[in-house]
């Protein structure tokens, strides 16, 4: 390297630390000490490797890159910012103020070029590894001799806390079974954490570990060894049958008076120690967020290089779609996030009436994916090694992990990492997948839950063995807070079907609605509704199941299992002169977008309500008010059967007959 | 071994297994595959190796036996039953049924020798790691020399599915980084998981994994190999620097016509299979829950030796008491989980007033905390990496990691796993510990949380940074529907206090009620209430803030830095000729726990009332009732500086003024 070009380098690296350590020092809070230690890193990937187009940040066959450190952000937006990116630099100077598209921590659909939101650590770790999956999975199906549509890298910066974190070993033990060529991780690894050296609590030896994982792991001495660090790139770039970890040794704050220490990593810097640092690099004191026209036109040369291959892109997939016009149109059609023309012909609805068979909704849920699987293709995932159990599997398909065309993966036990995965997959685009476990266990990945319903991904998160019912298993499995604490998480569809024809309505909102959803559905069999009444009811979020009640003196809420025991209760109280509208509740969320019109139609605040739901019952008070009762769950579950442990809990028609009756006083 | 030991092993063995395949197909439902498979190791360890006294199952120098995969429940059940636990034959003949001592997975407290709750995968193995953590600690803090009071090992039995999961690397990681040498886990290393061979899903390679952990690896080829295993785990005795993982190749359904297949794992064999398997294994297959006589006699040997090496301990513990008889009575004490005489007196109140200095609750808990540190030295605990930011730091102690004998836990970016640490030290006895992060971080430890309060014990989940007010980090860091979702766990103590003295006196309560409790701590500054007012309301779970007002026209209810915003709402409406009461909710749990009159009083139905909260709003509509306004945020939150994020998210003192005005009517 000639010594000019070298110090170009060092002057756009230096843009870049100075980018980030005047927009956290305008702002008064954020992370320097990750910016100033990993620009080299970010410098060679944006502005060297990595194949990107910044006027086009959606390009599907860009090569992502998530920091999964995400606290330093700044790191990311200054990086957007000086490759052209639309993120000018009043942004920069916007950083964590309201309204801005600086936020404190990267944000999907916030910022253009941020791949996913990050900052919990270790999720953009897993996402990525879910990245690599969609590459590997959607180059088998629409690669042919000669047209690589879908042939990209996935690059991640992590630091020692993404590493720390339970959901890294997940998904890098995972990453490594499937075997993820594609995806390359570096490790900001500079001894570091935010309560000061890593051997307080870290002592793991991180290559050893990663190599168990059966991933290819490299080492850079120092960090701001361009060459070096190129070098190890190249090389990850080269192993196309494992992922692969580069370690790079870097200075937490380099240059600042207080680097390599915990004190550098999560607050500004402060004007004295500012200006020490710029000093100290050789950066004009007196300027803020300051590049110079050398560094600014090193940097703009991105934006011919990735319009070029862009462009090239472009042209393949035309001869592509000349020769092979089916997968390409296809191609074009789920990366646009389209669904196939008339792919809703293909929802099955399930025979209904007392002659019927009974049908647990995780058989529904069965039949739906695989009578959809041909017409929506883009359905891909599985579950966390009970597949058995939640019965999510596609029958014709084969495991992406032997055949990645095949789009049945097997997550092993790694509910965490599963979800992140679906995040992943869902923002890498092209895909729509879904994660599914115990009910019981949304509490393992519930963080990854709250992300995806944070990013508005199209992330579907499939719940089976919903409440108590599902018996013998006990407490430990059954689950009582969880419906209603995923109901409580913003932008997040709650689907609890009464059925199968519920489910079925319920999974094709989930497909249309194309936002994060989860569906809670019953390891028991139970009663199928007439098709017409739930197909036209369930958009609605809550509907009467009884449309022949005209005027009622009591209703009863049910949602899921517990709504066929309002049904009993109804026909009981009819009995004894009470005349009952039961209301079907799948979705609060849904529910709650109506019209007050067909709110107050449907539940009027005049009738006293009784609300049923073998689970906490917190959320029902809203829909219940003062002049009703509220029937549900709030202690742990018992081992046993399950019709047993329901009605030692007090989900029983005898139940809610007693409490209505006591409401109308009759 | 001669061979009439050797048959008599083998016998006692097959015992074993068909008091569990029993009880299995009684109950037909269950898991007969782990039972059947690990039958030596169990044998083993109750019958041989471990320190126990079937006898005094509470003995604090017992060693501990963590059943990690807990669907094989009655692998342990039988080994109890065996070992002469109060646990009958009756009660295996009742596994899964309602009200039995024998449900599904072990429960902490349900059955005589369950050390802890287990069946979500990889909490066991964490909450072992957590006993081994308080084993270490209370020998150095008590034991003296040639009096070892505390020397114990920690034994867990864990399967792949344990391994898979995040938790066990958070926690072998931290394991290995504090040399926990007297920790020893067995793994049943079978090839197989529910969704089939591990092949499917996991292919690293475990040894060297846990090696890169800084552990002691070692193999046992045949899982009925008594003497290999029985070497294996003297070796891992031998090892005291270093916790030791042995492998153990067994064979899943050992005996059973499905041996070998994932098709033995969860289900009950069947009538045909069990009289198979008896068969295969020379069982008589016409007996079911039979113990022949000479394999009775044989368990039964652990009775005398339980109870010989239980009176040696007292023999040595009465030495020492003799010797030294301050750390004695104290042991003593905390063994006994009673607090020490007086020790409320130290707990601090805060100077209130408008000269007053704010205190961030965050604060207020490190003066608490620290004020108190003498007189409860069973505290013990730390922070997942956050110590600066939580500020639940012992000033005046050491690290656990360096200096044994020190409180404070440097946990590392590992939530889940601290916070199953802190349910295992609790279970363990002797200590009161505490994890803490960031309270949107919960998510992440949520299943440890769910289980501590699901076993009672008394684990402090302490959260800071409490709602959007902690600024500029975002909706990542800005928790939303946490307390809500935190409160709807049954038997879990919410505290949420609004200012420093509600901390001191939710700090008090924490400790008195000796069960699962979390605590939301703000980060940023609180006025300061008067003492004497909160101290004495704290305890009811919500009161006035207003006892001056005896008639109110309307209700303002608050919960943690809202009360404040309620109080200067309270005095707006004053000027505007409106009475309004305030009323501090700090805990949901302890208010719902009073009296009605109480609640009468307090919250009278026919007065309008107003809740604020900056979080999810669902759980409040129980308290306000339909005649009122709740106002809290049901988004994702903000990037911008507390105040503002608050002011744009809707809580302001003007839109409580707007509320109350409009049900007010003036």
């Amino acid at each position: 390297m000639s010594n000019q070009q070298n110090e170009l380098d060092q002057l756009s690296i230096n843009a870049l630390r100075f980018l980030a350590v005047d927009g956290i020092e305008k702002a008064k809070s954020g992370h320097p000490g990750a910016p100033l230690g990993c620009a080299p890193i970010a410098y060679l990937l944006y502005h060297k490797l990595m194949k990107h187009d910044p006027a086009a940040p959606k390009w599907i066959d860009r090569d992502r890159f998530v920091l999964s450190n995400g606290h330093a952000s700044m790191l990311l937006y200054s990086s957007l910012h000086l490759s052209g990116y639309n993120l000018p630099m009043e942004q920069l100077q916007q950083f964590r103020q309201y309204g801005s598209h600086t936020p404190g921590h990267p944000e999907y659909g916030e910022t253009p070029g941020v791949e996913v939101t990050t900052g919990p650590l270790g999720q953009g770790f897993g996402m990525a590894v879910g990245m690599a999956v969609a590459e590997k999975h959607m180059a088998e199906v629409y690669n042919r001799d000669g047209h690589a549509v879908i042939d990209h890298h996935t690059y991640v910066l992590c630091g020692d806390g993404d590493l720390m974190e339970g959901i890294s070993h997940e998904t890098a033990s995972l990453a490594g079974t499937l075997g993820l060529g594609k995806l390359i991780v570096l490790y900001d690894d500079n001894l570091i954490s935010l309560d000061g050296p890593t051997e307080l609590s870290y002592t793991e030896d991180v290559t050893r570990r990663f190599e168990s994982y059966n991933w290819q792991v490299l080492s850079v001495a120092d960090g701001n060894d361009l060459v070096a660090i190129e070098d190890a790139i190249k090389a990850a770039k080269a192993e196309t049958t494992r992922p692969t970890l580069i370690r790079v040794r870097t200075v937490i704050g380099f240059g600042s008076p207080k680097a390599g220490t915990n004190k550098v990593h999560g607050e500004a810097l402060g004007a004295e120690a500012v200006a020490a640092t710029k000093k100290n690099l050789g950066w004009p004191e007196d300027k803020s967020f300051y590049v110079p026209d050398e560094a600014r036109a090193n940097w703009d040369t991105i934006k011919p290089r990735g319009k070029a291959a862009h462009a090239a892109w472009d042209a393949s997939f035309a001869e592509y779609k000349t020769a092979y016009p089916a997968p390409a149109t296809e191609f074009e059609r789920v990366v646009s996030a389209k669904m196939a023309d008339g792919w809703e012909k293909s929802i099955p609805s399930f025979p209904s009436g007392a002659e019927a068979k009974k049908v647990a909704t995780r058989n529904a849920g069965q039949v739906v994916m695989n009578a959809i699987e041909k017409v929506v293709p883009e359905l891909f995932g599985g579950a966390a090694d009970l597949t058995a159990s939640t019965k999510t599997i596609f029958k014709d398909s084969a495991s992406f992990h032997v055949k990645p065309h095949g789009r049945n993966v097997f997550f092993g036990v790694r509910e965490f990492g599963m979800m992140a995965m679906v995040n992943g997959i869902a923002a890498h685009g092209g895909l729509i997948p879904f994660g599914s476990t115990f009910f019981v266990f949304s509490d393992y990945c519930r963080p990854a839950i709250r992300l995806g319903a944070l990013m508005s991904t199209h992330s579907l998160y499939v719940f089976t063995h919903d409440t108590v019912g599902l018996g013998e298993d006990g407490p430990t499995h059954q689950p009582i807070e969880h419906l209603m604490s995923l109901r409580a998480i913003p932008n997040l569809t709650d689907f609890r079907p009464a059925d199968a024809n519920e489910t079925s309505a319920c999974w094709k909102l989930a497909l249309e609605r194309k936002s994060a959803s989860f569906m809670a559905l019953s390891r028991q069999d139970l009663p199928v509704f007439d098709a017409a009444l739930t197909f036209a009811g369930t958009p609605k979020g809550a509907y009467s199941m009884t449309p022949e009640v005209t005027k009622a003196d009591v209703i009863l809420i049910g949602a899921g299992s517990e709504v066929t025991t309002c049904l009993t209760a109804a026909a009981e109280l009819k009995a004894a002169g009470i005349t009952a509208k039961v209301v079907s509740m799948p979705s609060f969320k849904i529910y709650d977008e109506q019209s007050a019109a067909y709110k107050a139609e449907l539940l009027p605040a005049e009738t006293p309500k009784v609300s049923l739901e073998a689970g906490a019952t917190m959320g029902w008070y809203k829909y219940v008010g003062s002049n009703g009762a509220v029937i549900g769950i709030d202690r742990f579950g018992a081992s046993a059967p399950g019709p047993i442990a329901m009605e030692k809990l007090g989900i029983s028609v005898a139940n809610v007959v007693e409490h209505a009756k006591k409401l109308v006083k009759k």
